[in-house]
């Protein structure tokens, strides 16, 4: 096989906020305190295939495991090159990382959450613009994504919805938390129209900042940029968006996400003008204990799962394939780890 | 193709020591200068085949392309895995890079030339144990890296020369270097033997500590290791026989190593009981520019050159292909942009 450097290439931004420590924002996770190390072990399992630095296999509260394990699956089919930016960790990994100068975010209502916003933007932007590759695929790990992204949504005066990592989304808690925090920054819904780097600084959090520089710098040189995964890129859509481009963008994400009521990604798409691709894992065809818990809603999207499933459609390989390649990733790794704990 | 993150592991560990501003000591890079930037360029082009925040492809003053060319060359032909870890880096590189706190080496005639080199050991070989990879080569770029070399060398009490970058190795101001630089550190040669980690500290740089460090933890945990370059990589081997382990060790190198009379490479690894693999890229059949200054005898190694070749081979590609694919390589990012100044 070729390898030229070329081609597809998969750029996961792994990082954190500390709005993730709020009780029941999310589930990416088995508790608060692994939840920190959830983005550091995500970029293991992409780069490597398991824990190396890190410990644990992420899993939610009741044991579903993290979507990088359904990304790695594709990896693996494909063969895809993949590169991990750290967009504010908080934990070590040892996964190789490009850094862009992104800290660690802080809780959305305070004043200041995420001060390295500009620099990790720009610098990202600038890493968009030079990296070879003949498209982008661009992908998120951020416990607590979703309610950043709803914050940065409002600052920018944008009406979407975010779907949760949870089953039942926790709308409401997610609508009050970004309320204290447009609160807290003085912020109006609206205000930040058109000043993306404000909004993500006020009320995001590294990874979007991170992941918008790398779009904007990607397409300002013509590359081909898919958003991979749900919510959390209609977020990083709006950023490109009001920062003035308006060409294309494509958003891939599964079909958990495209079918959550509580969020309705599909009119957003197309409102930000998103070439959608939603894509089927049929998970719910399988009765391994990797698949039932995404298929009772949980976790939904992550380390740009949707993307990668579009990837092996595009590819003509069959979500069998994917889902056979997913359980023995699993199994590798975690069969017997999980519920055996009360 | 399939891609399951085991295989052969090629990691580069990428970093610098001050010791390479001295006058006439290396020739990996057009100036002092740029030579600072050498390691960042070379785990440039390993991972994505160009420069990307680096600003030129490393070149010696007379015009030699970095070896880092050859072993993307070589990457870009079987594909095999590549990890960067950051040995020190002092400028910012767009290569993701696996951290283990190794800092910027100073001066060997410093008292302390290299304070991280115990935690960079350390972190290096919790690394080396966990790494998933059926085996290892372990490649170096670091400017005055022989010199550092040769000062871990003798501080262990081991007899062997080192080879050199440039084609008229200053055999007597490194010998010089390195006396002073024992003075400095109060040590007779020998007085750090079986005492590797205060060798590499005192006489060494953070790439040998590093590089140490992954092969002590690969060894531990069974992986093979393959050690790929010249007589800095003997540096490494006598710091890991020195740590007390006397199993297989494998070395391997270019003809250009190989073959130079003021090292005698052959009996070092014999002395430390290495598997020598000795690979001749033909450079001399080609009359491509690419070619000619390492056929006049410098650079000779570097960036895994002589692993990359030995894997090339052990694969059954042909040194022809091998050398058409650099030469491609070297045009892309090279033809005309050197030797046009005087």
């Amino acid at each position: 096989m070729e390898h030229t450097g070329d081609g597809s290439r998969f750029v996961l931004v792994a990082g954190t906020t500390e709005t993730a420590q709020r009780d029941g924002i999310s589930a990416a996770g088995a508790d608060p305190e692994l939840m920190v190390e959830t983005p550091a072990a995500d970029a293991e399992l992409l780069a490597y295939g398991r824990p190396v630095r890190t410990e644990h296999v992420p899993v939610s509260p009741s044991g579903c495991p993290t979507p990088a394990l359904v990304t790695r699956a594709v990896r693996e089919l494909l063969g895809f090159e993949a590169t991990v930016v750290d967009g504010g960790l908080a934990k070590p990994t040892a996964a190789p990382t490009v850094t862009v100068g992104a800290g660690v975010g802080r809780d959305i209502a305070e004043q200041d959450p995420v001060p390295t916003a500009h620099g990790a933007f720009e610098a990202a932007r600038q890493f968009g613009r030079a990296l070879p590759a003949d498209e982008l695929w661009l992908a998120e790990s951020i416990p607590g994504g979703t309610t950043t992204a709803l914050g940065v949504l409002r600052a920018l005066g944008e009406d979407a919805m975010v779907s949760s990592s949870l089953p039942a989304n926790p709308t409401e808690q997610k609508r009050a938390v970004v309320e204290a925090a447009l609160e807290a920054s003085s912020l109006a819904p609206g205000d930040a129209a058109a000043e993306p780097k404000r909004a993500v600084r006020r009320m995001g959090d590294p990874v979007l900042a991170t992941l918008a520089g790398l779009a904007a710098g990607a397409v300002e040189t013509d590359t081909p940029v898919t958003l991979a995964g749900g919510t959390q890129q209609l977020a990083v859509a709006a950023l490109v968006r009001h920062g003035g481009y308006e060409g294309r963008l494509g958003l891939a994400t599964t079909a958990y996400v495209a079918d959550d009521e509580t969020a309705d990604l599909r009119a957003s798409a197309e409102s930000l003008s998103l070439d959608l691709t939603v894509t089927d894992p049929g998970f719910d065809e399988s009765d391994h204990v990797a698949m039932e818990r995404f298929v009772a809603g949980e976790a939904k999207e992550g380390v740009g799962m949707g993307g990668a499933l579009a990837l092996a459609d595009r590819a003509g390989i069959a979500m069998a394939e994917v889902r056979e390649r997913f359980a023995a990733v699993y199994d590798d790794l975690l069969d017997g780890a999980v519920g055996e704990s009360p």
